[in-house]
């Protein structure tokens, strides 16, 4: 099975090198020249387009930054729909709202490529280790042909639904996540505003049904004051706007949801953008005093 | 060590049975005489009032429904200060406000009583199981006093901090406990309507920093329809009222708390009260097609 990865940034690089050692051989192609380096040094051949890379591939991944990159990357000039062999599966890892996966992929389908939507949750560390949980939507044949491949890159793909299905399990899990660390940083603040020690409250709280992996993980990083990203805030930001869209669209009240994108905005608009999304608590403390 | 228990409802009957079982001798009192029989077929000693459980007894709990019940019992006509014994514990276990519990802690002091706030978590099952999550206020010394009786009502009781701060880590439960809910609700309902199976992204989800007790727990229920009690939604209602007492004295801004008060007062203005919390469910479906 011959494999092409198109788009080599923070998350792609390292997907991409995982097929690699997993003695995959793989084309690449990435807009800069130079996010294409590391692959070629690993053994990776390196294309001169997307058209390119499908053409000499099997199954081609994408890992870009929002629709409009997608779009571009299938159906635009010199892209994937334009060097298809026949029966080539195209299966896009970014995260774009599912009415925007459902509509390339029906455009796709038209031209005789097959498509996957399959977003990602577990950042850079769970795309360098392997680790990411890998939610996909479109056809079962496609995906059970694929699977061998997510394996390389994550512990877990599961196959949601039809086309545009990974998508909405990739927002669902922003939304769980999202409202998750809002959650924790206003418990954070209660208690501390209170007098009380957060790290007990969080100690206490572990034990119960108040458990969740966003208040072991990020809410120690919140009390170690560790704004470093991980997940940038205006990642969470983009992503939440992809929910608050979609909710639109669909006539739905989603009102953690809605708080958890204006804190987002907020975030952005008061120049933590470029943190890590605990430092949410640091938003909240500074409208309290702090 | 003499032992007493005060309000036999839901909650304060199995865990006085626990503390009976636990080989202690019990004097109990509660305001309606038809809920002391069965722990006084259980062995425990009845008696005529607070005052006279804490004539004879060294650890007096209590656990009624909110801040003025609590103010009754320990400070009232017939109330616990009236008859305590030098060196009395009296540990209130029920839900309230933190700066109530503070009060009647500062009130009792001046009196020669020791107050523990020491409200729970993990509802009717984990309260005839034995399996609380115990969060305390006050002293120290009275804590470890007090320890082998939390161990038969709970499997963790944690020391957060003085006076007040066990009410303030329960108010930081509910907050991520009813929050989580009402994220849940809101992912599953946006999955629905998008025409995805809820079931398939919890699945995907539980695997990944998604993950969150509510999610598997209260999740499968909301996918069960499963929306018997459990924690009625009023009840949380109740607590996240506190919350929002709580910021407004404190000057603090919770948006995803405030947002799931506002769901709580809705489902009990529509009817819901007496459900389970993840009945939020139904009510975000009523709103958007179903």
């Amino acid at each position: 099975m011959k494999v092409g990865f198109i788009g080599l940034g923070i998350m792609g690089r390292p997907m991409a090198l995982n097929i690699l050692k997993g003695g995959f051989e793989l084309t690449v192609w990435a807009r800069r020249a130079e996010s294409m380096a590391p692959l070629l040094e690993a053994g990776a051949k390196g294309a001169a387009s997307a058209a390119e890379v499908a053409a000499g591939c099997d199954v081609v991944f994408s890992m870009v930054a929002d629709a409009a990159d997608v779009e571009q990357v299938a159906l635009g000039a010199g892209g994937v729909a334009e060097g298809a062999r026949a029966g080539l599966i195209y299966v896009d890892m970014s995260t774009i709202a599912p009415a925007a996966a459902e509509s390339i992929s029906a455009r796709l389908k038209d031209k005789g490529v097959t498509m996957l939507d399959a977003p990602v949750s577990g950042g850079e560390v769970g795309a360098i280790n392997g680790g990411l949980t890998i939610m996909v939507g479109g056809d079962a044949d496609a995906f059970a042909k694929v699977e061998p491949l997510f394996a390389r890159m994550g512990k877990a793909a599961t196959l949601i639904g039809g086309p545009g299905a990974g998508q909405v399990a990739k927002a669902c899990n922003q939304i769980l996540t999202g409202v998750g660390v809002l959650a924790v940083a206003e418990a954070f603040n209660f208690a501390r505003k209170s007098g009380v020690d957060a790290g007990k409250v969080r100690e206490a709280l572990l034990g119960g049904f108040a458990y969740s992996r966003i208040l072991e993980n990020h809410g120690q990083r919140m009390l170690d004051r560790n704004f470093k990203p991980g997940f940038k805030a205006w990642m969470h930001q983009k992503d939440m706007n992809i929910v608050m869209q979609e909710a639109h669209r669909l006539g739905l009240m989603l009102p953690s949801s809605a708080a958890t994108a204006q804190l987002f905005n907020a975030m952005v608009g008061s120049g933590m953008g470029e943190e890590d999304s605990v430092a949410a608590l640091k938003l909240l403390e500074s409208l309290s005093g702090e």
